[in-house]
C-alpha cells in the first residue's frame, strides 16, 4: 500500500532526525498475529509509526536509524521461490526499501547482531512501547530486561505525527466519508425486529468493501450506557435508543470515529429529545471553542458546564453548576473524557503512552473519577485531529452506588434520576475535526445528520 | 460460549489424566492480540485446547491439572467495578468455573507463585507448543529460556482431540452447512464483470452472520495456480476458472473447510472439462478407499495415480505411471498434499506439531517436494474427520523452472505444457469427511455441486 511518494517518508526521517540527536533508533514492524496456530492469522496490520516512517505495509519488516551517520537500514528476508509456489510473485525488499528511499537492506536476522553491536559499543539504542506480545518477547530477549521505551523518541514522534500534513488530512477525510456511509446505512435500517448483530455486520461490510476494516470494534447497542458495549445481543424495539460508534480504516489506514444515536422506529420522544439536545449543545460548544492555544481539557470542562446547566434545567441535577463541576458530580452521567486525537490510529499513537499524546508538563492528567479518563488536555495547535464526544449516560450500576454511598447528593436528585430514568440508555455525539490556524473545521464532506429533526428524517425513511 | 455440558469437560480431563501420570499440566488460554495499540484488538480466538478441556472462550485464562492430586486450578481476574461501567456486568471467575466442573479458582498472578513452587520442587511441567508471541514470552519469563513442549502431553492431546465426539460432529457439520452456503452464494455470482474482493467479502459475510466467522483466510482466485492466493484483485472474465477454498468457524469454534472451482460465466471449455474430471476422478478415488486402518498415505498416492494416469489421457504427462509416481513427477501438478485432519481447527491441532498429528512411528514424513506438504499420512480411526483435496495446478514459475532444469523430462511433455496450459490456472476440490466404523462420510446436509453438470447448473443460474 504505497500512499504517498517515497520522499515524504524520506523527510518524514530527516525531520525526526531534527529531534533526536544521538544513538539509534529502533523501529520493529509488526508480524502476522496468529489465532489458533501459527499460519492461521488475522488480516495484517502495520504498527502505525512503522507505516508513517517508511510506509512499507508488510509483516516481517524492521528498520533503524543511526543518528551520527543518518543512515537507515531495513531488515527482512525476501521470499524463496518455494514460497512463492504457495503466494505467487512477490517484490524483493529491495523494492520495498527504494520506494521509501531506503539505500540499505539487509537480512532479518541480522538484525540481532547489529543491536548487539550497539549494546556492546554502549550507544544508545532508541525504542518504542511494546503493545504487542511480539515486541515484549523481542525486547526481552534482545535486552534481557534492561530495557525502557526512548521518552525522547516518543516526545519525537508525537511531536511530528501530531501535526497532520495535507496528505494526511485527505486520508482522514476519506476515512470519514466511508464512516458517514456505515452510519447513514444504519440510521436508516434501525426499525424495530432488526437485530444489532445484523445491523453491525451491515457497517462492517460497508467498512470491508470501500476501506481496510473498521478502526476499531463496532459498538452498536441499545444499551449505550455500557460505554464500550461490543456485544450485540438484542433486537430493536420501538422507542429504544440505538446508540453507534464505528468508523473506517482506510487502506493508508487513516481512521474516522463518530458515533450518532437513532431513536428505533424514527421518532424520540420528548424525554429523550431533552436528553439528546443537552448533549448536542455540548458537542456545539465544544467545537465553538475548539482553536490553536486553547487547552482541550479546559474545552472539556466547558462541555460538561453544558450538561450540568442542561441535567439542572430537566431536574436530574440541582445546586450550584461551577461547584458541581469542580466536585465532579456531573462524572456520574458523563464518566469520560470529551475526546482524542486521531490519525494512523483511531486513538492516535496511544501506543506511544497517552500522557506523552495528550497532555504537557503545563497540563497534566485530572485525578477525578471520569475526568481522568480525559485522553486528550494540553493546548491545541493547527493541524491537530481529533474528536469531539461529549455524552450523557445513565448507569444503574453507578447510579445505585452512589446513591447508596450518598455521593454528590446535594448534586443529584437519586429519586427522579430512579424512578423516570434508570431504563434510560445513553446518548453520545461525535464528529471529528481539524483544528486550523484561527479555529477548526469538521472532517468529512458532510456533516452526519445530528439535529433531531435531521435524525428522525432519515431513520423514519 | 458454553456449547457443551459441563460434565463432557470434566471428562475429557479425566481421560487426559489416563494418559499422563506425573507432574502438572499447564493450559494458557489466549490474550486478546492488539492491532495497532493495546486496547484495539482483533476478534478474541481462543486456544483450542484450552476450549477442549475447559470450553470457557475468554481472554485473560489459564489453568492447570496435578496430575497427582487430579485438582484443577482456573487461573483469572474478575472485572472491577469499574470494568463494568465500560463493559457491562460480567459473571465471575468462579461462575466460568463451575460451567467446566473445576472447584478452585485463583487471581491470574497466583499462576506464576504456583509455577514458580512446582520449579523449585522439580516437579515436572507439561506444557503445548507456542504459536503466539503472548505464549512465547510467558514461557521464555517462566522458564529462563530452560523450556520444551511437553511431547508426552502433545500426544495424549492428539489421541484424545483426533476421535471426534457425537457432539463435535454435530458442530463441525453446522459448520459444513454454512460453509456449503458461503460456496453455494459464490457459485451463483461468479459472473463477469464481479470483482474478487466482492465475492469474498459475500462469504466472509455470510460466515460472519451465521457463524464466528470464516475458518480461515479465503481464498478467492482466479489465479488459483497460486495455492495460498490472498489477493483479491482481479475481475472475473468469460471462460476463466474461480477458485474457492474457504469455509466457517462456529459460535464453538469447529471448522469447515470446501474447495471448490466454477467456469465465470457458468460453462467449462472442454480443455477445462478434462483436467477437472481428473480432479473429481481423484477426489472420488480417495473418498472410496477412507476407512479405518487405511494409512491416508497411500490414499495420497492412489489419488495421485489418478491424475497422472488422466494428464497422461490428455497428453501432459508419459511414461510408466507407477514410475512417475515413486519419482515424483505429478507433483509439478499437485504440490501439495490430499488433506488433513479438522476440528476445532481447520488444520486441526497444527499448533501441537504437524508431524504428531498426522503421522506415528511407523509412517512418516516423505522428503520428496511436494509430497513433504502432506500433514495427513497415518492410518486412520473411525471418528477422524479429515479433509479430501487432489489438485491439478499449472504455476508457470515451476513449470519454466523444472523445464530449465531438465526435471522429469521423460514423464512430462513440457512443449505441450508450454503451448497450450500455462495460463490454464489451477482446479482443486475439497470434501470434509468423517471415517465411520466400516467406510467414511461425507459431512453437511447436502454435498457441495462438484460434478461438471452440477456446477454449471449453479453457475448458470
Amino acid at each position: 500500500m504505497q500512499q504517498f511518494m517515497s520522499k515524504i517518508y524520506q523527510k518524514r526521517r530527516q525531520n525526526l532526525l531534527k529531534e533526536i540527536k544521538n544513538g539509534i533508533i529502533l523501529f520493529l514492524g509488526n508480524q502476522n498475529a496468529s489465532k489458533n496456530y501459527k499460519d492461521n492469522h488475522y488480516k495484517f496490520r502495520q504498527d502505525s509509526s512503522f507505516l508513517y516512517f517508511f510506509g512499507i505495509d508488510l509483516p516481517g519488516f524492521a528498520a533503524i536509524i543511526d543518528t551520527d551517520s543518518g543512515e537507515d537500514i531495513i531488515f527482512a528476508d525476501d521470499f524463496t521461490t518455494e514460497d512463492m509456489i504457495w503466494i505467487g510473485q512477490q517484490p524483493l525488499v529491495k523494492d520495498f526499501a527504494q520506494r521509501c528511499n531506503v539505500k540499505t537492506t539487509q537480512n532479518f536476522n541480522k538484525l540481532n547482531l547489529y543491536l548487539n553491536k550497539c549494546i556492546s559499543q554502549k550507544r544508545k539504542i532508541h525504542t518504542l512501547p511494546a503493545y504487542r506480545y511480539h515486541h515484549s518477547f523481542f525486547y526481552h530477549k534482545t535486552f534481557k530486561g534492561n530495557f525502557s521505551p526512548s521518552v525522547e523518541l516518543i516526545k519525537a514522534i508525537v511531536k511530528l505525527r501530531e501535526i497532520k500534513s495535507d496528505e494526511e488530512i485527505q486520508e482522514i477525510e476519506k476515512a470519514c466519508d466511508i464512516g458517514y456511509e456505515m452510519h447513514f446505512s444504519v440510521m436508516k435500517s434501525a426499525k424495530p425486529g432488526v437485530t444489532e448483530h445484523k445491523l453491525a455486520l451491515q457497517m462492517e461490510q460497508i467498512a470491508l468493501e470501500k476501506a481496510y476494516m473498521p478502526s476499531f470494534k463496532i459498538i452498536l447497542s441499545q444499551n449505550g450506557q455500557i460505554l464500550h458495549n461490543h456485544s450485540y445481543n438484542e433486537t430493536l424495539q420501538q422507542g429504544r435508543l440505538l446508540l453507534v460508534d464505528a468508523g473506517a480504516e482506510t487502506n493508508s489506514h487513516y481512521a474516522s470515529d463518530f458515533t450518532r444515536v437513532t431513536p428505533v422506529g424514527g421518532k424520540f420522544s420528548t424525554k429523550q429529545k431533552e436528553i439528546y439536545q443537552i448533549v448536542l449543545d455540548a458537542n456545539e460548544k465544544a467545537a465553538s471553542l475548539i482553536r490553536p492555544d486553547v487547552s482541550f481539557f479546559d474545552i472539556h470542562i466547558a462541555a460538561c458546564r453544558i450538561i450540568i446547566s442542561g441535567l439542572k434545567t430537566v431536574g436530574i441535577m440541582k445546586g450550584d453548576t461551577d461547584e458541581a463541576l469542580a466536585k465532579g458530580a456531573h462524572t456520574l452521567f458523563m464518566p469520560h473524557g470529551l475526546g482524542h486525537m486521531m490519525g494512523l490510529d483511531v486513538h492516535d499513537m496511544e501506543n506511544l503512552g497517552e500522557d506523552h499524546v495528550g497532555y504537557s508538563c503545563s497540563i497534566q492528567r485530572s485525578k477525578q473519577f471520569g475526568t481522568a479518563y480525559l485522553r486528550l488536555g494540553k493546548a491545541l495547535k493547527s493541524g491537530f485531529v481529533l474528536t469531539n464526544e461529549p455524552g450523557i449516560y445513565f448507569i444503574p450500576m453507578l447510579i445505585y452506588k452512589w446513591k447508596k454511598d450518598g455521593v454528590h447528593k446535594n448534586f443529584i436528585n437519586y429519586d427522579k434520576l430512579e424512578t423516570k430514568y434508570i431504563d434510560f440508555g445513553g446518548i453520545r455525539l461525535e464528529d471529528d475535526i481539524l483544528v486550523t490556524k484561527d479555529g477548526c473545521r469538521l472532517l468529512g464532506k458532510k456533516r452526519l445528520p445530528i439535529t433531531i429533526e435531521e435524525v428522525e428524517t432519515v431513520s423514519k425513511s
